[in-house]
């Protein structure tokens, strides 16, 4: 545990149960580099879920979840030049890096293997010299951060801090890619598979670069969400062989959100030749990808983990330019435990956000 | 039936036994836009295996297979601008296609819908308006063919025209998708899976193009070979787990040949952050893909089928400067049947090629 810094007061996972209650701890001594954040909003993104029910067998107990931060910059270290007292600023997946792989160097650091996420991350790069040489992250479910300036992004003035705050990981999870792979222009065919936390950006930022968005979903109930609301230029159920038939070989790219398992087969034929899909869900089972079903057509199936710092400020700034963000629900810190039950059963549109500046962090109400 | 054109002397399949006999039919009438080709030498690819047995269920027998064609013009329409007889050319998987599709008109007429194959394809757009609307198409395997000036190659005088021959398709299958995703470059490191007919080719392609080339099988007994006449770097048992470990996260691209099941996961975990796999081999079963696999580091999966025709001239250019060509088994036409016996079991190192014209066709010896 590192000591010294400012005390945070925050909610925190104690084990499997996933069972968030208060929790206070000390930031590190605010480095030279290093600004500090008062949180305002944060995001409750699905790998929180994952991560404090320690799903992925990887949770540091406790854990304090968080990683689509919106705040105030409240102080800086001696070196900060990039952001002042008063700036409003957003944190978002990770908060370090090692700086220098091949990854580091060439622009592409949410590929870094020594990646410092925001939450239950190891940070080898800081501590205070306790008895331990790593200190464990704690993320934005808790009223103050320190982060490295470099980690950190600027927030337009025009985006209102609570549905900014799930731009910080799933808004440049989709924004990242659809510019990595070119489907950000006029004239392109975006197709997005689910329309969840991730899906529903995925559409509002391909309509804001101007394609044509066909949302891809099995639930026939939200055709006219999608299309109405949202903005969508076409809806396909899935699961319907004739619709899917009639829009094969009409699509540029596929953004698939979804992290239920399911069949690509019938994705992959909705793309024209040399067509990408970008595979941003996580399915717990492994996708079954024949490959006639790429080899046919040269396509491309590529994975996608969040962004750079650098496409992440790009992301906020375009969002910004183009009134883009996401829909949320604002809850307070206590009503946290009801909304991750909720979120396992999607019952929300589109995500969480809880107000942790309007929240009492260090009881239980 | 076509009428009133060249009679060509073939061995074509009759049934789904794939036995192959002579069989004699007509070319079409050689148009303005045509060149005639004696046949030289025809390579024997896996595809034609698959098709003569109608284990795709597509073969419209009598099949003449063959798609991996040098010979020498003996005749030009009035229209050919770009041969005259006496050259040596090429024509490899395809004869024609759309010409005004997307992908025709972006210089990649491989992935064209209607794209006219050279054996067991329907040829729409060329006929004598005979009874059919349409000309089944006939291969390689045969003393003639007819062809439009637009799906011919040009053979360089210094590729010797055996080793060329199956250049036309397992050449350009493995050197287009390299140009494609940028694995052509000194300071790469490529990995080759599978060391068959293709992936003979792409490990001497890869160290043309001056990369790093290791070579992952599941057969430790091809370690010499490819270390050694092939002039691989590197060898990979694919089940050796702790020689996959060691070279975890080393490599730029990966061209995967293989054409049986198997795990592609361990095959991922080699590829750098965003690097690129590339599958050219069919598995009858589909490849297993966990989205983690992709989504942790970015990477990408595409398939790729031959090239275009630009691709194959760019590619037998580059051969004929770097010296690359097939290792073959040169046998007459009356072998075919054993040699297709013998490549079912992968007993050949690495491609058969048939002697068209030093054999008598239109007899079994």
């Amino acid at each position: 545990m590192e000591q010294g810094g400012k005390m945070a007061h925050g909610w925190a996972a104690r084990d499997a149960s996933g069972l968030l209650s208060p929790y206070s701890f000390s930031r590190r001594v605010q480095g030279d580099d290093d600004v500090t954040i008062k949180v305002l909003f944060c995001g409750i993104c699905h790998t929180d879920l994952h991560i404090i029910k320690n799903e992925w067998g990887n949770a540091m107990y406790p854990v304090v979840p968080g990683h689509e931060v919106v705040g105030v910059v409240t102080d800086v270290g001696h070196g900060v030049s990039k952001f002042k007292a008063g700036d409003t600023v957003g944190v978002g997946y990770f908060v370090d890096s090692c700086r220098s792989c091949e990854s580091c160097s060439t622009g592409h650091e949410n590929y870094c293997p020594d990646l410092v996420l925001s939450s239950n991350g190891v940070d080898h790069h800081h501590h205070d010299g306790g008895a331990s040489a790593s200190a464990t992250t704690k993320g934005g479910f808790s009223d103050v951060l320190v982060v490295s300036q470099d980690f950190v992004v600027r927030v337009p003035e025009s985006l209102p801090p609570d549905g900014a705050a799930p731009l910080l990981c799933a808004g440049v999870t989709v924004y990242s890619p659809m510019v990595q792979y070119a489907l950000n222009g006029p004239g392109k065919h975006l197709g997005v598979v689910g329309l969840g936390g991730l899906g529903h950006l995925a559409v509002k930022f391909g309509k804001a670069f101007g394609m044509t968005v066909t949302v891809i979903s099995s639930s026939p109930a939200k055709r006219e969400e999608a299309l109405g609301r949202l903005g969508a230029d076409a809806f396909l159920v899935s699961h319907d062989a004739s619709q899917m038939k009639a829009a094969a070989a009409t699509m540029d790219g596929i953004i698939d959100t979804v992290s239920a398992g399911h069949q690509i087969v019938p994705l992959l034929a909705l793309l024209k030749p040399m067509g990408q899909m970008v595979v941003v869900g996580a399915p717990s089972t492994p996708l079954e990808l024949p490959a006639y079903a790429i080899i046919t057509g040269g396509k491309r199936v590529a994975g996608n983990g969040v962004g750079s710092v650098a496409d992440c400020q790009a992301m906020l700034d375009f969002a910004a330019e183009h009134g883009v963000t996401a829909d949320t629900e604002v809850v307070p810190m206590d009503y946290v435990n009801t909304a991750i039950e909720r979120l396992e059963k999607n019952d929300v549109r589109y995500r969480f956000v809880v107000d942790v500046a309007g929240s009492q962090m260090d009881t239980v109400a």
